[in-house]
């Protein structure tokens, strides 16, 4: 029998229909080459070494040595650095002028290094260069909201092959941020906790849905799971904001990052996914109640028109049995 | 410059950032057999005549004569007909027991009859098959909210050519359904206002995105179009309910619709789209604020992580200069 499941958090129902489908392994991509059978370095990727535009570089990590972690401007921005922030809301038409930031962080000298198979103190150098980046951003007065995120393979959004994130910097807090917060916040109203150290503790004490943990954070399949092995990695500590992340969790985000990637691209052969890290608005900042995380969509499914309507979505595989199948997958 | 766009009615922000990309034209597919180079008929389809199934059967159009529209149930339904209601909200654990309708809504007999070259007249048999299905479908005590839908190809979620429209009757009303009739109805408390009988007149008089027009419907790209050619067909009639549009309206729309899908076919070369019937919750309907409609999506670009986590879109075409190049394209 299907089941309709609710994120406490996020108010999202979820269809959970194993009958439609089988086991986790039906995600396993046909044959299609892995990140590192691509080049060590491609004369052609603006992201190689040799391709410096020294014009678009933000930061360099190390600064004074060959550079491991390197940020650009986006050549093709979303939104532009310059400009005033200027609303007009005229009747239908409300706009904002789009002032921002859009920022590249190349993750790696090498072209096909695949982020699953980094090292953990490289990732963490990478999630380090993040934050100090949107703390810089954080100054800028214009901006309400920063997104960071990784697509990684054609069906999550990049045809770039590598290794980079991408920085948001938005000019407004979007619908979305601005409901969960709301939901948050009511929670948080009624109960006087926080819903996401509830949600981390209903977890560890189920332990059905753990695939991994350490010291700083625990990653956990969504009871209502809006795809196959959506997973959250949730910081034990309480603290809104990504942006006010100490250094030795930054690090155990890297462990426990790399430990999560490394499941999936040994589980499922490198499938493509989305990484993105859900923090705070910064001039509404929602202390008490909300609690910053980084979320892994594997995008082994694709939305069609019930989702699009509904804003529900099917999953195919039970949370508990893709934990299952993820726990047993090595990760060292 | 880019700029971001709010949707009146939903609230969602939409970056438009043309300078990331080119004209209308530049999503025309690459060569791929249109539709209708398949064959007419496909002995391994289990839609095509030959392979029915009568005891999946629920109704036939005509009854007696060789049918022109079949609904069958789904046989891979995600919900089940049968057993009841049964929610348990136990702590984090929130969940209801899949109860509910999938069925299945077979446009032709023909299997590559593309529906943008269907008639208008046939359009509109299924549109009234749809709705009539809807009307029975209310009677259902366990039902809240019931989601009409149609995937073209295989971007927009469908492995089947055959041509053919879902419907879902779920036991819950989404949450983003919940959301959008909350603004809704705060703007109707605030205007005295239905906002989408607002938005419809604001875009008659701006002739901007208007795409087409008949005695019920008026076709427009919308001011926060959240892709290209994202387009709503609004009923110029106030009512919340696709369930209560009228016998000249199904027809008004059946003619609408194959213009506008006529219009994707023959400028962007049969692009894969999901279309939606956007309607009121069964239980709480909104008379006074809410307002069907029907959306179509042409899947003609991918959400990366950014969508993922902010909700918000990336559209780098202008929704002005969509709609002049759709207005160019022949209909008929």
């Amino acid at each position: 029998m299907p089941e309709l499941r609710q994120n406490l958090a996020t108010k999202q129902w979820v269809i959970i229909a194993t009958e439609r489908a089988g086991r986790p392994q039906q995600f396993l991509e046909a044959y299609r080459p892995l990140t590192e059978e691509h080049p060590e370095h491609d004369p052609s990727c603006p992201f190689c070494p040799g391709n410096e535009e020294p014009e678009n570089e933000i930061v360099r990590v190390p600064a004074d040595a060959e550079w491991q972690v390197r940020v650009v401007s986006n050549k093709y921005p979303a939104l532009r650095k310059e400009g005033e922030r200027v609303r007009s809301f005229d009747g239908v038409y409300r706009r904002i002028s789009g002032v921002g930031h859009h920022e590249v962080v190349i993750e790696s000298p090498r072209h096909n290094l695949c982020p699953a198979l980094d090292t953990p103190q490289h990732l963490s150098t990478t999630l380090q260069t993040l934050q100090s980046r949107c703390c810089e951003l954080a100054q800028d007065p214009r901006i309400e909201h920063i997104i960071c995120f990784q697509n990684h393979g054609e069906h999550a959004g990049t045809s770039v092959l590598h290794p980079h994130s991408q920085i948001i910097a938005l000019p407004v807090v979007p619908y979305e941020v601005r409901m969960r917060a709301e939901e948050a916040r009511r929670y948080f109203d009624d109960t006087g906790t926080c819903v996401f150290c509830q949600m981390l503790r209903d977890e560890l004490q189920a332990a059905e849905r753990i695939i991994a943990e350490n010291a700083s954070f625990v990653a956990f399949i969504l009871y209502a799971a809006l795809s196959p092995f959506h997973t959250w990695i949730v910081p034990r500590r309480h603290e809104a904001s990504f942006l006010r992340a100490s250094a030795a969790e930054l690090a155990d985000l890297g462990d426990i990052l790399r430990r999560i990637l490394r499941k999936l691209y040994c589980g499922l052969r490198d499938p493509d996914y989305n990484y993105i890290i859900r923090t705070a608005p910064l001039r509404d900042p929602g202390d008490e109640y909300l609690h910053w995380y980084l979320t892994v969509v594997p995008r082994v499914t694709r939305a069609a028109g019930f989702e699009l309507g509904s804003g529900m979505f099917i999953n195919t595989t039970l949370p508990e049995r893709a934990a299952i199948f993820l726990r047993s997958v090595r990760d060292e």
